[in-house]
């Protein structure tokens, strides 16, 4: 029964939360960790016990089991967080990647499976580099996996007069193509995983599909750009009058469409196949909490352009993105633009904070030593 | 007596409307045109006789004179508009001066002068070569000049029940750049034509000056692209609540700033003189008829991105300024960008419709070989 798993959730984002929850009640023993100085994240659920999580299994269907989750594991101390559990769920931004791997690495036991969700843009190759460097085993001790995305499109609120998360899927992805890094644990990860991901998990070639498919940076800092006046005019861009706006965009259209053509020309080089994935067949629900305190996307109290879509999308979507079409020779004029001027937006420099081929690596390999890269995990 | 000038204005667009009013009021002689596929546009100025002009000087007084400018003189005939005039003022977009040089160039008469107000980003040049092609002497007989930019902030608004434009300038420029293509004209110029400019004009160093200082490619085409989904959805982009989102964006200010330093490279790379032009010293008065009928800056009936601020300003402002940019090995990535995001948002090359250097016939030329040009009208 794959309910004797023992699973921890890395981070009590939105994603985080709603695996953790939707995972408990169906019956998984889960831990869930949170860093220490996010601490105020989780003292909500402390103070309850747990919480509540809502939504819809993306087929037409509510989640199987909805109503309260009640939690007695929620830890700071990674140790504690990682002992003894079968799979370790990484649920956080792609900018912390890097420090749950260092965190992780001197934790992680033999038959471990590490799976991030998702690897935005090359994520798996990252973490792995690191989990190598402290001298982890991914080939035969420990399995590490990536997402395409995350398996649920969800938010958390907090009802503050209850002191309360309710957390709502909107929707649960249809499929979900997944890696492992190298490959060659790919099938044996997805066996042990399937039942935690509702059966929805496809098989991808490697890493490098998952991470070019990786949708976010395709879309968010789009809109982002093309809308960053109205952003900054007070309204955020989830659940607003902005997505209204958004639908009837030309512009944006027509920019999505020539981002879209430049990452099909650059799956082309790559001999990946360029498909399309039916995500949300059956659409999307809305979530009814209008006035409940929903996290904001942005820093708290900063900038509103300083937010995931542009901070996390740019330098860990598009510029890897861009980084290896440019090693390629396949040209990302668009993309370009886009990570221009988001840096300039944002006074950050995200060619230089972004993952590029060097940083990853990679720099210099051809096709065919890539494939072999995240097949075989080594050249 | 200056008012012995007889004036012909060239365009019945916001600006050529302002200064034909504002010339007729001050005592002028004064020859409206307005090409004759435009003539719904002069329609109501026909049918009542002329039209109302009210608004500032620009130094914190009204206009010296305004209401009812009557005009007799109004024309689709383009060599009766030109016959015995001393001064034609080009007030046409960008896009448009090709086609009004070449309607022009027969009928110019020695000791004419023509000024494009503004030229935008070498319109005098491109003017001037095609008149030289067609046998126009600009060096000895006609008078070529560009300001910098408009002399009025303006808007013309149609009251339809009356069936009466009313001119409203929200502000005289406080001074107004002007230079003559060749610059060995530019004082001769400037003597008969400054009190048609309320004696704003001051001396450029030559049409290279003004081209490149020439202000609304800096500005228009950022809020554009950073408010583009806003503006499709229904906001426009003069007077409604999109101009009090703009003032607060900071992201729009990064990028106005990056765009302003790629200006100022150019200038110094030239050994043009960095200044600021305080155009509006005393502000702007915004025009009191909310509900009356504003052209659309867009196409009507069209796409609301495909207006001048992007079909002008992109191809005859950032395009010409990125092009010499180019050839003198100034690098300009944030307009470069703004290039390429308008190109793709209205689906339009605008590098290949705008203005280049090798356009204008000035490609591969030196600083050195630039100015003479400039200043002599031949190398």
């Amino acid at each position: 029964m794959e309910t004797e798993l023992k699973v921890t959730v890395l981070g009590a984002g939105h994603g985080g939360l709603t695996f953790t929850g939707d995972l408990i009640l169906r019956g998984y023993d889960v831990t869930l960790y949170e860093l220490p100085r996010f601490i105020a994240n989780i003292k909500p659920i402390l103070d309850r016990g747990g919480f509540e999580i809502h939504g819809h299994d993306g087929l037409g269907k509510p989640l199987p089991k909805t109503g309260f989750a009640k939690i007695s594991k929620v830890t700071t101390n990674i140790k504690e967080a990682v002992e003894g559990v079968n799979v370790i769920l990484v649920n956080v931004p792609a900018f912390a990647h890097k420090e749950f791997a260092e965190k992780l690495s001197p934790e992680l036991e033999k038959g471990q499976i590490v799976t991030l969700n998702p690897g935005s843009q090359f994520g798996a190759i990252e973490f792995g580099n690191v989990l190598k460097k402290k001298g982890v085993d991914i080939i035969n001790e420990v399995i590490l996996c990536e997402t395409m995305s995350n398996l649920y499109a969800t938010r958390k609120f907090l009802f503050r007069n209850e002191n309360l998360y309710r957390v709502w899927v909107m929707a649960t992805k249809a499929m979900l193509p997944i890696a492992a890094f190298p490959s060659i644990n790919t099938e044996k990860a997805m066996k042990v995983l399937q039942g935690l991901y509702h059966n929805r998990l496809i098989l991808a070639s490697n890493v490098l599909e998952t991470s070019i498919y990786s949708m976010n940076a395709y879309g968010h800092p789009l809109f982002m750009i093309l809308g960053a006046i109205d952003m900054e005019a007070g309204e955020e861009p989830e659940w607003s009058t902005f997505d209204e706006r958004k639908k009837g965009s030309q512009a944006l259209n027509n920019v999505r469409t020539a981002v879209r053509k430049e990452r099909d020309a650059l799956l082309n080089a790559m001999n990946l196949e360029v498909k399309e994935f039916r995500l949300y067949p059956k659409g999307w629900w809305d979530p009814p909490y209008k006035n409940e305190f929903l996290p904001p996307p942005y820093e708290i109290g900063g900038n509103k352009l300083k937010m995931r879509y542009l901070t996390e999308d740019v330098p860990y979507g598009l510029v890897p993105v861009a980084s290896i079409s440019r090693m390629l020779k396949v040209p990302t004029p668009t993309i370009d633009t886009i990570i221009q001027l988001a840096s300039i937006i944002n006074q950050t420099d995200y060619w230089k904070e972004g993952r590029t081929v060097e940083k990853l690596g990679i720099n210099g390999l051809n096709i065919e030593q890539l494939h072999r890269y995240a097949n075989k995990g080594k050249l």
